[in-house]
C-alpha cells in the first residue's frame, strides 16, 4: 500500500479517505477524492503533478510532472473526477510530504451548531491550517459520541437496546417507535441527555512541532471566544484511532433492519447554516438525520449528512431512499450549494448534473464524444447519455 | 481597481503579478497568472471558485461558485490558461483573504546558489509558508542589488557608467566591451566585488501575527544552518517597496542599446540546480544572464531568468533573441522541466507546445475545434493551428 510504503520512508501522501483500506490511487483521482486531512494536505487534485491516461481508442495521454505550469489549461484536471468515463488513469505523479514530527489533539463542546460554524470560519480565515477540523451537530455528537468518555450511544448500549433507540428515532419504524416511546422512556431520556450535551468539535494539528502547537493555541482561543468548552485531547485521539472504522460500523445499522446513507454538500460560509437547516429539514421528513461539518476552506466548507431510514419491504426502503435523495438535492440546489463535495456523481447524482453544471456539462460531452465515441467507458456515470431535459 | 477596493474593505485577493497596474482579472485567469505571493495565497487557478465564459458561438458557459466540488472534472479549469483562444471570461468568483495584520521581513546572504536552493526546499518542506521567498544568483544579486545599502549596480552608477558596465558584460557589444575592459577596469572591479557578495534571499511572512513571527524564526534557523548570514529586514523591505517597478525599469536597458527579456521555468527540487546550470549556460552563449528562484512549492520551484543581449541592427537583435529562446527551451525540455511557470505561451513559446504537452495537446484541439470552429479567437496563440511536426 502506497501510504505504508511512504511512511516506511519517512513520508506521507497526506490523502486519507475513509476508504483507504480498499481504494486505489487511480480511483482516488478518477473520483476526485478528498481525504480527512484535506485542509492541510489538499485534495487529490492538489496532489497530482502529472499523469497518464489511456483512452478507449487506445490513445495514451501523458501530462509530464511539473510543480506548476502555465502552458495552456491544465489538461490533467480533465481526468480528475472523470469517474472512468473518459479513460483509465494508468500512472500518476503525486506530491508527498514529510511525516509529521508532532501531532496535537484537542476537542471542544459548543453550545450549538451556529457558534461552532462561526469558529470554523474564523479559524480558516486566521491563517490556521488544521489537519483535521470536524464539527458534529447535536445528534451526530450524541450518536457517534466521541465526545464522551464512554463513547457514543451506539457504542455503550447492548445491540438490542441500541436497536430500540434507533428504531424509536427512525421514521419507518413507526409502530416500533411508539412501543419504544412507551416502554423505553429511560432510553429516550438517555438520548435526550446526549443531545443536550451540545456539539462536539475535533481539532488535530500536525507537522512542524512549534507551528502545530501555536496553531492549536490560536484555534483554541477562537473556540473559547465562541463559547466552547475545552474537553482536552481524548475525544480527538479517540476519533483519530477509529477514523477508518466508522464506515464499516454502518453494517450494525443494517442488522437492525434500517439502512444508512450519506450525502455531502458544500457551499460558501455565508450559506453554510442555511444549507444545513434546509437540507436537514428536507431529509428529516423521511429519515433520521445527523450531520457534521468538515473540509473547511477560507471561503466555505462541506456538510456531511448521515441519514438512517427504514421500511418494511425492499420496495419501501428503495422508495424512502429515493425520496431522501430527491429532497436533499432539491434543497441543496435551491440554496445554491454544490451537490457533491467529494463522493462524486456515479449514478445516484446523475439526474441532478444538468442543474449542477447547467451550461458547462456540454463541455464534458464534447470531450466524451471524441475520446469515447462508442460510450463504452462506465456507461451512464456522471450523467452521460441522459437526454437533455430528462432531469 | 479590485485590490484597492478589497483593501478598503479590509480584504485582499492575494494576487500580485508585476503587471498589477495594467492587468485585468479576466487576463489573469486567461493567462494562468501567478503573483509574487503565490506561496501563501496560491496562483490564480487556486483563487477562482466560479466563472462565466462566452464562446465564439455565443454560448454562455457558467460554473457556479463552490469552495470545492466532486461533480465531474473541473470545467472552469479548462479556461484558466486558455489565453483567449476558447472564449472570453466575462465573470469570475474569487476567494479573498483578510488583510494581513502583520508583515515580517528578513534577508539573508548565502555563499552560493546551491546552499540557498537547499534552504528554500527545506523551508517549503517544513510547513512554513512564506508570502514571498526570492533567491537571487550572484549576478542578479549584484545587478538588482536589493542586498546592499546603496542598491544595485544599476542604481548607484550614473547612467553613462552603468551603460559601460552593461556593455562590458553583454555579448553583442564586443568591441565596446573590449574598450571597457581596458578603460574601465575600476568598474569591472566593482562588478567583481558585487558578484563576490554572494546570493541574496528575501523572505516576507504575513497574516496572523504570532504565526508570521514564528514561521520567520523557523525559516531563519534553516537559512542560518545552511550557511547564510542574516542581513536584517532592510533588503526585503526595499524589495517590497519597489516590487512593481522592476519591470518598468527595463526601459533603462533599452536606452543603452541593449534589450532584456525574461524566461521562467519550473521543475521538481531534484532537478532545480540542473535546470539552473543548463539553461544558464545555454543562454550565456548569447547574452548576459541572471536568475532568481521563486514561487516555491513542497515539490519544486520556478527559476526566473533575465537576459540582456545586444545587436547592432534590428535583424541582429531579433536573431540573438531567437537564439536565446531556442537554446533555453531546448535545455529546459532536456532536463524535463516545464517551459513556462507563469508567463504563458502566447506566440513565443508556441513552437515548443508539442514537446511540452506531447500527447495531451490534442485534448485542447478537440475543445478548440468545437467551441471555435472558425479559429477566430486569438489566432495562433497557445500553438493552435500549427501543423503537427512543424515544431
Amino acid at each position: 500500500h502506497l501510504e505504508r510504503y511512504l511512511n516506511a520512508h519517512g513520508h506521507t501522501l497526506g490523502h486519507f479517505p475513509a476508504s483507504i483500506y480498499c481504494c486505489t490511487i487511480g480511483g482516488n483521482l478518477a473520483t476526485r477524492s478528498a481525504g480527512q486531512m484535506s485542509s492541510k494536505y489538499g485534495k487529490i487534485e492538489d496532489m497530482v503533478v502529472g499523469l497518464e491516461v489511456v483512452t478507449p481508442k487506445g490513445q495514451v495521454i501523458r501530462v509530464r510532472p511539473a510543480p506548476r505550469r502555465a502552458t495552456g489549461p491544465d489538461i490533467g484536471q480533465l481526468f480528475i473526477g472523470s469517474e472512468g468515463t473518459l479513460g483509465i488513469i494508468t500512472e500518476a505523479a503525486l506530491r508527498i510530504w514529510k511525516l509529521p514530527e508532532e501531532r496535537v489533539f484537542g476537542a471542544f463542546k459548543f453550545p450549538d451548531v451556529e457558534s461552532g460554524v462561526v469558529a470554523m470560519r474564523r479559524i480558516m480565515q486566521s491563517d490556521i491550517r488544521p489537519a483535521v477540523m470536524r464539527f458534529y451537530d447535536e445528534l451526530d455528537t450524541a450518536l457517534s459520541g466521541s465526545g464522551s468518555e464512554e463513547g457514543g450511544l451506539l457504542d455503550i448500549l447492548p445491540l438490542r437496546e441500541a436497536a430500540s433507540v434507533v428504531k424509536s428515532l427512525v421514521p419507518g419504524f413507526v409502530r416500533t417507535a411508539q412501543r419504544a416511546l412507551l416502554s423505553k422512556a429511560n432510553l429516550l431520556n438517555l438520548v435526550e441527555r446526549f443531545i443536550r450535551d451540545g456539539c462536539l468539535m475535533i481539532l488535530i494539528f500536525e507537522g512542524n512541532p512549534e507551528l502545530a502547537k501555536l496553531e492549536f493555541e490560536e484555534a483554541k482561543a477562537i473556540c473559547t471566544e465562541s463559547g466552547a468548552e475545552y474537553l482536552g485531547p481524548a475525544p480527538a485521539q479517540r476519533w483519530f484511532k477509529n477514523r477508518y472504522s466508522v464506515s464499516y460500523k454502518q453494517s450494525k445499522v443494517f442488522h437492525m433492519g434500517a439502512f444508512p446513507d450519506t450525502i455531502e454538500l458544500a457551499t460558501s460560509w455565508d450559506r453554510v447554516l442555511q444549507l444545513y437547516r434546509h437540507v436537514r429539514s428536507a431529509i428529516a421528513k423521511h429519515a433520521l438525520v445527523l450531520a457534521h461539518f468538515s473540509h473547511a476552506y477560507v471561503d466555505g466548507c462541506s456538510i456531511y449528512f448521515t441519514f438512517v431510514a427504514a421500511g418494511m419491504r425492499l420496495e419501501d426502503r428503495l422508495n424512502v431512499h429515493r425520496k431522501v435523495w430527491q429532497a436533499a438535492m432539491e434543497a441543496c440546489l435551491k440554496v445554491g450549494a454544490t451537490i457533491s463535495h467529494h463522493h462524486g456523481v456515479g449514478l445516484v447524482r446523475s439526474e441532478w448534473m444538468e442543474q449542477e453544471l447547467p451550461s458547462s456539462f456540454r463541455i464534458l460531452e464534447i470531450i466524451k464524444s471524441d475520446l469515447d465515441p462508442q460510450g463504452i467507458m462506465n456507461p451512464h456515470k456522471l450523467g452521460f447519455g441522459r437526454s437533455r431535459g430528462e432531469a
